[in-house]
Formats: C-alpha cells, sequence, structure tokens
C-alpha cells in the first residue's frame, strides 16, 4: 500500500522549546493518523527533529548504533509525518503519521507494541476498528452460536435487510430524541455495516481514508 | 463521567523482563481505551509497575519528586488499566486506560499532547472522532456555506432522510461488489450518522461504549 498523497510538512516546531535529556534525546511515539494506533516509541535529538520537520519523514536517533537513522530507509517502511504535537512539559513527542507498508517494526509487526501477558496481541486502537478485528475473525474462523457467523452466512441479503432496519431505527431514535436509543441504534447501524465491510473484504481503513480525503 | 465498570486487570506481565534505564524507569504511554488518543506519557519503574498491576490503576515514578505517583490520587483523575503492553526490545509500556473525569493533564486538557505549531490543539484520534469533531464545531460555529451547517440547520428532516438513502446506496453498492463504492457508501452513511448524533448532541463516544459493553 503506497501514499496516495504527498505529505507536506510545513509545521513550524519551536525545537529549542524542547526539552531533551542529558543525553540530549526526547522520547517520541509515532501514531497511525487513521485509526489512532501506537506504533512505536524511539528516540529523537535535536538534529533528527530538524531532518524530520525539512523532509516530512520520520528521522530518529539509533542509541544502539550512535547515528542519524532515517526509519525505513533500508526496509522501505517510511513513515510520512502529518504533525508533530510536544507535551505540556515539552519532553515527549507526539508523531500523527502514515506509516508506509503497514509495519512499523522490525520483527514484521504491524506495532512494535504487540506484545501482552507473554503473547503476541495487536495492540488496541480505536473502537470501531476493534470491532471489526472481531467481526473479520468471525468470518474467517467461524463459529455456529455467533450472530455475527450467522449474518455473514446468510450473505447480502441477510446483511443489508439488517442496515435498512438499523437506519429506520436510528430515524425512530431520532424522531424519540431519546440520547441512549439514539447511541445505541447508531451502534447497530455501525456494527451491521461493519458486516457489510467484512462481507466483501472491504477494509475499514478504506473507509477511514475516504472520511480523511474529504476533509481536505 | 464515572466508570461503568470496574476494571479487572488479571493480567500477567513479565516485570522481570522490562528493561528498565540506568535510573530504573521505563517510559509509559497512556492511551484512551475508546478512540485511541494518546493522553500522556510518563515513567515507570519497577515497583510501580507492580502497583498498577495489583490495583488495576496506573501508578508511575514522579521524576521530579523522586517518589511512587498514584495518577489521580489529589485530582480524582485516576487512570483505570485495562491492558499494559510492551515493545519489541521490551524498552516502553503501552498502557490502555480509561481515564476517569476526561482529563490526564494537569493544566487541565484532556492529554498532555496538546500542544502543536505552538498553539493549543487536541491531539488526533481516530478518523470518525476527528470528523465529529469538526461537525461538532461546525454545529457550533455555523457557517453558510458548509453542507454540515446546511445539514444541522434541516434538522431532522433532513438528516434522517440522508440517512435512509445513504443505507439504500450502501446496499445497492453491496449487490453490485463495488469495493471501492462499498467503502464510500459506508463513509457517507457513517458521516451521517454523525451529524445525527451532533444534531442530537449526543457523544460518538456513547456509542463507543455500547460497542465496547457488547463485546463482553
Amino acid at each position: 500500500m503506497s501514499s496516495t498523497q504527498p505529505t507536506s510538512l510545513t509545521q513550524a516546531l519551536p525545537i529549542d522549546e524542547i526539552r531533551y535529556n542529558e543525553q540530549g534525546l526526547v522520547p517520541a511515539i509515532a501514531q497511525d493518523y487513521l485509526d489512532g494506533t501506537v506504533l512505536m516509541m524511539a528516540w529523537m535529538n535535536r538534529d533528527s527533529l530538524q531532518k524530520t520537520l525539512e523532509t516530512g519523514e520520520a528521522w530518529y536517533w539509533s542509541r544502539s548504533r550512535q547515528e542519524l537513522w532515517h526509519k525505513g530507509e533500508t526496509s522501505g517502511h517510511i513513515q510520512k509525518v502529518r504533525s508533530i504535537r510536544y507535551d505540556c512539559d515539552s519532553d515527549a513527542l507526539l508523531l500523527t503519521i502514515e506509516q508506509i507498508g503497514d509495519i512499523a517494526c522490525h520483527t514484521g509487526e504491524r506495532s512494535c507494541f504487540h506484545r501482552v501477558d507473554g503473547i503476541k496481541d495487536a495492540p488496541p486502537a480505536d473502537t470501531l476498528s476493534e470491532v471489526f478485528k472481531v467481526i473479520c475473525d468471525r468470518r474467517d474462523n467461524p463459529t455456529e452460536k455467533s450472530y455475527t457467523c450467522q449474518l455473514l452466512a446468510g450473505g447480502d441479503n441477510k446483511i443489508l435487510k439488517k442496515i435498512g432496519e438499523e437506519a429506520s431505527e436510528v430515524v425512530m431514535a431520532c424522531k424519540d430524541d431519546d440520547k441512549d436509543a439514539i447511541a445505541s441504534e447508531v451502534a447497530d447501524l455501525f456494527y451491521h455495516a461493519l458486516v457489510a465491510l467484512a462481507y466483501h473484504q472491504v477494509d475499514l481503513r478504506d473507509v477511514y481514508r475516504k472520511l480523511q480525503e474529504r476533509r481536505r
């Protein structure tokens, strides 16, 4: 998957206000721009921060190699930087990035934070992405008792009927101005739309990309 | 806003495998469990990590006060921990948390990472939350040319008609098995559902909560 548009990082970060530690480094968190997944944490010094601002691609400081590290230079897994934030005491950075190739970790995993309880498990993203992940898992590993599996087994005619039904229920809940029902019915509508996406092998990230493109 | 259910952190983290730095510390990133917003980065030592696992609430190490720091003890802005991940080289932690009071920063902002370009700007979350933020802003600061404002000005009858229409377009795109159209139409359906939420002053986070509750 390649970038659809070039990143232009025209941001003015007050580099000299950043509080580097005794080694001249500041921790930098890289976060996916679509679903908020934390992909990695690495270190930057003043030079790598400047390089990042100039090029719009993430440059870190490699503590093991003691050199500037253009992330993805050898693997191709470059990080296009959309924005850089710094925290209230100016000693940590948050980069919003587009991860080329969708792989940030040297192990080949999408995120470096894939370890929990001693086992591998992808880190959480937003709620919708989490629900979508479960639905895709049900699709690929069906079990009889699951409602999601029953929907998927019924195909378009079963899934799409539910989308019409849930849309009508959103309409009614709004007409009643019943806030709790509105939240419930929109949740139902979202869930069934996710099932339709999974059934048609369309990634939720493609929907997010459409929404991001329209914001421009 | 208070927690709806107690956090039970029954997780077994291999505390001794974590690679603490020369001060015995490891950076810990706290991320919102609903929309993926990065709320803060602080430091933990072995004791604070143990306390966090035992209590299910975030304990850090305060470098300025050189003491264990039970986040939220004085402010009430406690962090209920849902999971702790560690990264590929075991020298950074990622906490998925429920932030009580929705405020993580000592400045009163939701996230410590609220500074960009020298100005205040909340950090990004997932795409849907970002779009919702823009819609709420249009609702609160209307401009004539905005399509969102026109929808909101039309009220339920205008907004809900569009939800019916977009739901039908999702149905047609699925029946055509046109993957690009499916992504587009689901994006349209999501957008109009967000407008309905904004119009009725229902928070997208309430929808996310409904979806999370059902996952249990």
